[in-house]
């Protein structure tokens, strides 16, 4: 590492990527993105739970079923969800018989298992590593909010957690993009208690991890194609441009947001955006990785957001404390450009 | 990898453990184990959530204070504790600003973080890498149970939540105990649906890692001085040694469990023994590491066990998935012992 992070001199490849999604993200503008539409919450099971389980799966089976792997051909797979105890992921995969690591990074999880995957194939552990994470609108409601019955209203901040799932494989295959580098985030808490405005409360880490890692590769903003955030929706990133702007640097133009991209704001009722662990898992499978392979972006700095409150500790007066993991992919793997240093 | 199993070929060392506990665990056996005892359920906070945060981030400082560390001593953290969304993690390093990869392996999590603290030190990622983990009776028994209050009977099967934590340092320093292989483990699912009898879900686990690991490593278990397991307690403890009678293999002299040290059952009112994430890592941290560090030890293979249900999808009728990882700590590092085999 340098500074907190972590460089990848052998630049393991994501060799596959897939995303699955619900009826919401099919009437979406990134309908396209999805390898797979289901237009029933329950996923043809009979609980929110076994829908979201079913979700994670399919999108798991699709990124080997693209890669031409069985299970088998995974060395170690790492996951989680938003769901207590991450079961949308435990039960998920139970079935498939893969070494398996629980992460928990709430919206931030898949930039943390994407880290880790590349730990993984870069040092020589493994062959090749899967990342994959969901959510589920109804199974998060109800968890966190309200149940849907209930009928309660979200206020203008509030974002629309994503039924969407994202999976991701890593080898040391060559085939682009590559991951170059990653940033390991620190829990930032600024005080925000509003558990119906996570964007704000996520804002400060993101903006935290995409200039430190700017700072460890010595690279400018300018050199990525786009500078990514997970879920900030609308709030959150006209905060982050806005801390941006006190360091002198305007970010606006290389700026995207998956929680910005999801959903259509003047069609669909999803007030600040999209939120939720499978939201900028469904873009980075969905969007970025194919348009990094055709080489359309040469590089992309992608720091997917996570807000770590439990809603018992936020109903006991708690801030909300949120993390951001940030990736360096890259059409070019790293050959092309000499990384100096691997350890601080 | 071979087969499941990682081996750290630069043999990372556990420079630093600590051992936090509660009331219970200071009147027990091991009371002697521990760094601190806190008499107070609350730690002087006002709340129990409140309470293992502060017991989470104790085990932390006195792990960075015994290796005379500041927290900016340690390039990565990883952590995790049963509470929803992991807060007792979260909220309790907040405020330490050391970068954080949060998990998820309920009571199995102590040798998730130490396989994957190893991983970044061993491939040269990190100087240092901390993993901690927590658990806390009241604030378990309200979440996956009844809240104290209720009063509940606790069945015979059922287990007692430690309020423990453990944190351990892992660096490239030679200093035993050394950190020779890990085994990922796999979500096992035998069917149990009885969250009041976690050992029994948890021993299948147990079993299906502690063989793997052997058979990756070509180990036999007279190899080691003990085969240590998470908390199986009582019904689990014997359900794993009745697994590998099945094999042919005796195991019984061998195996101890944390779950069956932490408390006395005599003079302690615990069932089948004790649980929780805790359990294992102040065990690890304040017995079995202290005792590797001496030489009394000189190799243990020690499989953390977690059951991975929530009490919704366990309302819902599923049964109870289950995941052990196991390591092997020596007091030896690599050069004794040739590792001919760092991939499959």
């Amino acid at each position: 590492m340098k500074g907190n992070t972590v460089f990848f001199t052998n630049t393991p490849a994501v060799i596959s990527s897939a995303a699955v999604g619900g009826k919401m993200e099919g009437d979406g503008p990134m309908c396209q993105c999805f390898d797979k539409i289901n237009e029933d919450p329950f996923f043809s099971c009979e609980t929110f739970e076994q829908g979201e389980s079913k979700l994670l799966k399919e999108a798991v089976l699709h990124a080997l079923s693209k890669a031409s792997l069985n299970p088998e051909g995974i060395d170690v797979m790492l996951g989680g969800d938003l769901l207590n105890q991450c079961v949308g992921t435990t039960y998920g995969i139970r079935e498939l018989d893969i070494p398996f690591l629980g992460i928990y990074g709430a919206c931030s999880t898949v930039t943390e298992g994407l880290m880790l995957a590349s730990l993984f194939v870069d040092g020589g552990y493994a062959d090749r590593a899967l990342a994959v994470t969901s959510s589920h609108f109804c199974a998060a409601e109800r968890q966190y909010r309200f149940p849907l019955n209930y009928g309660g209203q979200r206020t203008p901040t509030s974002q629309y957690t994503a039924t969407a799932a994202g999976a991701l494989v890593v080898s040391a295959e060559r085939l682009p993009p590559y991951v170059r580098a990653a940033t390991v985030g620190k829990v930032v808490d600024m005080g925000v208690k509003d558990a119906a405005n996570m964007g704000a409360a996520m804002a400060p880490a993101a903006y935290t991890s995409i200039r430190q890692l700017l700072q460890d590769t010595g690279l400018t903003p300018e050199f990525f194609d786009a500078i990514v955030t997970g879920d900030l929706g609308k709030v959150g990133s006209r905060l982050l441009c806005e801390l941006f702007e006190r360091d002198g640097v305007d970010i606006r133009s290389l700026h995207r947001d998956c929680g910005t991209m999801l959903y259509s704001f003047e069609e669909q009722d999803v007030h600040a955006g999209a939120s939720g662990a499978g939201c900028a898992a469904s873009m980075l499978c969905g969007y970025f990785v194919p348009k990094l392979r055709s080489g359309e972006f040469k590089n992309i700095l992608f720091a997917a957001t996570g807000a770590l409150l439990s809603p018992t500790v936020n109903a006991q007066g708690e801030s909300i404390p949120a993390i951001s993991h940030a990736v360096w992919l890259s059409f070019e793997s790293g050959s092309a450009m000499d990384i100096k240093f691997k350890k601080m």
